[in-house]
C-alpha cells in the first residue's frame, strides 16, 4: 500500500546501513545481497528472520566481512519471501518453481506465507487437472420451411452437432411437410458459474412439441 | 523517444555521480544498485521518489556507505517502474509477474501506472477467460447434379458441417432429383470486429429458395 | 524443514566467514559468488563438495584473491546442486534445462540427485508424448418420444456422436413409432485411473435391448 | 560472423580500459555494467552511442567514479542494442517484451534496428492473429462395393466429413447398386504455400461422374 | 562426466588466479565475469578461445584493470558455450535464444557447437511446422443386432466417425435386418513410427464382407 504515515519512507537524520542502532539490515543470503529494514524483518514473531533483527549485531549473528548476516538458504526463492513480509501478498514470476518458495517460508517459518503457497500450488493443480469440456444437449424441431431459418439464427454460443429428418414424408398423398430434429450443444463454461443460457423463444417453443408421430 | 535535445544525453562540464548537485542520482533498491537522473525521479510531482529527489543529499535521506539512497523495497519490478518515468510507456517481460509492478506503482505513488498496470491485469484476464468459440451457420440448397461443384467451392473460412438429402426422390414416374441441405458454419472472430462475410453468391440465392416440399 | 533445533542459525560467538575454523565456506563457481556452510557441503560422503570441505583452508585447494574456492563449472546450474544439499529436494525453475542439472549433478558425484533428475526428465518426457486422447463408446437406443429427453440428460463428460434412425417405420398400418440410436462418447482420462463411468440409469435400461428389427 | 581478420581479437600491447587511446569503452546502463569496443559503438554515425565514443573521455561525458560513462535507460533491453551494434542480428530471448527493444533502439536512434523491431513485432501479431484454419472440400462418389476401399486408401491428409447414400436403391426390380457420395475436407496449410494436393486417380475420375439421377 | 581423475579437481599446492603460470583464466565478457581454466578454453585448438589462452598474460591480450581478459562479445549467450567446452554438450535453457548462441559459436569459431545449434534450430522448426494430424480410416459392417457391442468394444485409439444404414430393409416380406457401415478413424502418430495398429479380430472379419447390395 501507500505509505501515507512514511514508516518505510526515508527520514531525518541520515541512518547509513550497518551503524549501530540503525533500522536497516544487509543479507548475504547464500551468495546474494538483500537489503531491508528491522521493521520489515519483525513482520511475523515466529519466523527465523525476527530472530535475526533483535539480536545485538555485534554479539550473537554470523556475519560476513561486509557485515551481512549470513544465511545458508538459496536467494533466488527469497525475493518473494522479503516481499511477503514487506506487503503481505505472494507475488510469483511465472517461471518460479512454487515449491521452493514454500521450501523456504517454511525453512524461516512464516506460517501464513506457507498456507498461501501451500494454496497456489492447490489452485494451480485444479486448474490444469480439469479434464475434457463437459456439454450440454438440447434438441430443436422444425417443418422443412422453418429449417434455414432456426439453423440461421442459431447463436450464442450454441453449437450445430447434427440434422435428421424425421416423421411421414412417406404417407400417400399426404401434405405434410418433412419434419427434422437438430441437435444443439453448449459448452459448460466454469466462469458462467453453470448458468446455461437457454436457446432462443422460438427454439423453446419448438422443443415442447411432441412426437409428430 | 529520440533525445533530439539532448536533455539526457551526457553533457559538459562533466558531472560525476554523486557529488553536490550532481544530476545524477543512485539507489539501493533491496539490495540492487540502479542509476538514474533527477529529471527522472522528479516525473510525478506526487510520488515518493519525487520527495526522494528534492532533499538536500547529506541531510534528510537514508544512504548505504557507498552514498546511493536505500529503499527497502524489490528490485526485481522497479524496473518498470523507472522504465516508466524514463519514457511513460508500461512495459513488462513475458514472465513478470504484473501484481508485482502494481504494488510498487503503488506504494511510490504512481497514479498513472496504477491505472496503466490495472489495466493491463485487466485485459489478460478478458483475453484468457473468453470461453468457447462462437459459430454462426447458414443452410445452403442444391440439387444432386450441383453438390459436387457447391461443396469444392465452398471456402473463405466457412466449414462443412452435414449434407442431408430432403424431398420427393420417393415419387412415383417423378423426374425430380434429390435435393440436399448443406449446413456450413464459420467462427466468428473478434478481429474481424463482428463482420461474417457472406457465402458467395450462388450460395446466397440458393438460401433464399424455400423449402421444396 | 524448520531449523528448530537451529542447525543453520545463526549462532554465538560471531563467525566471520573465512576465518580458520569457521563453518561457513565461499565458492567461486564459474565467476559467481556463492555461500554456504560446511554442513551443507558435506551432506554427500561421496560428491566432490565433501572432499572440498575437508581440506585446510590454506593447503590443498585452488582459491581466488578473495579466499573463495574456485570451481570451473556453470553456476545457473548449480542452485539446484546447493539446495539438494540444502533440504534434500529437486527444485527447478520452468525455463530451466533440466539436463543442465543432470550435468552438473554427475559432475559433482551427487548419485542420489542423478537418479532425481533422470526420474523428472523421464517424467516431463512421458507427459509430453501421451499421444491422442483415447474415447470409449457406448449405443443408446429409444422412441421418438422419448429423444428429446434422452439427449437433454446426457450429461457427466458424454459426448453426442450421432444419431440415426432406424427399424420400422415404413410398414404399412403399423403404429411403431421410430427408433433411433444414439452414439455417445467419452475421454479415457488417465487422472481417473481408467474408471468410466457409465451413463445414467435409463440408458443402461436401453442398451440392454435388442434390436428391433 | 568469424573475426578472422581479428578486429575484435585481443591484440599487442596491451590495452587496459580508461587508459587514454584505449579502444575499450565501460559503460555503466542503468546500474549494470557493460563493456565494449569503440569500433561496436561507432556501427551507427547517426546513433547517440556514436557520439559517446567521439568524446575525449575527460572532458565532455557524466562518469561515474569508476570512470564508466552513465546513460540513464534500461540495462534489460540493452542487451540486443549492444549485440547489435556487434553483429547487425536483432536476437531476443522468448520472454522480453519486443516494445522493451524498440524503445531503447528509438532512444539511441538506431533507425535500421528500429525498422528491424518493428518488423518483429508486425510478424509475431501476425501469427498469432491467423484467425482459424481454412478448409478446401472434395466430394468423392463410389458405389457400395468400392465404398470399404476408397475409405481405406484416403490418406495424406484428407479427412472423412461424411457419407451419404443417394440415388436409386429404391426402384423397383433394378439391379443397381446403392451409390454414396463421401465428402472430404483438407487444410489449407499456409507453409504449403497454398498448394492443394489432389486426391487419388481414382477419386479424380469418380469426381468427374455427374450426378446418377 | 564424473571427474574420478581429478583433472578439475583442486589441487596442492594452491593455485591463486591470475598469478603466473595459474591453471585459472578470468573473463570480462562484455561486463560480466568468467572463471574458468586453460584447459577448458583449449578445448577447440582452432577456436579464438584457445588462442586467448596461448598467450603469455602479460604481453599479448587486452585486459582490464582486474586482470581479466576483455571480450566485446554478449554475456548471456557465453555460459552454453563455456559449459559445451566444459563438457561437450549443448544445454540452453527454455527462454534462450538459440540464434544467440549460434552467433557466439560462430564468432568463437567452435565447428563442432556451430553444427550442434544449427541441428538443434533445424529440429525445433520440424517440430513446429508438422501440419494437420494425418488420418487412417477403416469401414466397419455389421447388422443391427451386432451394432451396439461393436460400437462399445472399439477402443485402442480408434475414433468413431459415422454410422449409416445400408441395404435391403426395405424388400417386401424380407427377413433381412439393416445393415450399418461404420467409419472408424485413427491418428498417424509420428513416434509409433508410422505403424497403425489394426482394428480388433472381429472387425477385421467384417472388413472383408464384401457389399451386401
Amino acid at each position: 500500500g501507500t505509505p501515507s504515515s512514511g514508516s518505510s519512507l526515508p527520514r531525518l537524520p541520515s541512518e547509513p546501513v550497518d551503524k549501530p542502532g540503525s533500522r536497516w539490515v544487509r543479507l548475504n543470503v547464500g551468495g546474494t545481497y538483500f537489503v531491508t529494514t528491522k521493521q520489515t524483518l519483525c513482520r511475523d514473531p515466529k519466523s527465523f528472520l525476527f530472530r535475526l533483527c533483535q539480536e545485538d549485531p555485534d554479539l550473537d549473528s554470523d556475519k560476513d566481512d561486509t557485515g551481512a548476516y549470513l544465511i545458508d538458504r538459496d536467494p533466488t526463492y527469497f525475493g518473494p519471501i522479503l516481499n511477503y513480509l514487506r506487503h503481505g501478498k505472494l507475488i510469483m514470476d511465472k517461471n518460479l518453481a512454487e515449491e521452493g518458495v514454500l521450501e523456504e517460508a517454511e525453512f524461516y517459518n512464516i506460517a501464513s506465507l506457507v498456507r498461501l503457497v501451500k494454496e497456489r500450488i492447490r489452485d494451480n493443480e485444479n486448474r490444469t487437472s480439469q479434464g475434457p469440456v463437459k456439454h450440454v444437449y438440447r434438441v430443436l424441431q422444425c417443418q422443412e420451411e422453418e429449417l434455414t431459418q432456426m439453423v440461421s439464427t442459431m447463436s450464442d454460443g450454441w453449437k450445430f452437432e447434427q440434422l435428421i429428418s424425421i416423421g411421414s414424408s412417406y404417407n400417400y398423398g399426404s401434405e405434410d411437410q418433412a419434419e427434422f430434429l437438430c441437435v444443439v450443444s453448449r459448452e459448460l463454461n466454469n466462469s458462467t458459474n453453470g448458468i446455461v443460457i437457454e436457446p432462443t423463444e422460438k427454439a423453446k417453443i419448438l422443443q415442447e412439441r411432441g412426437s409428430r408421430m
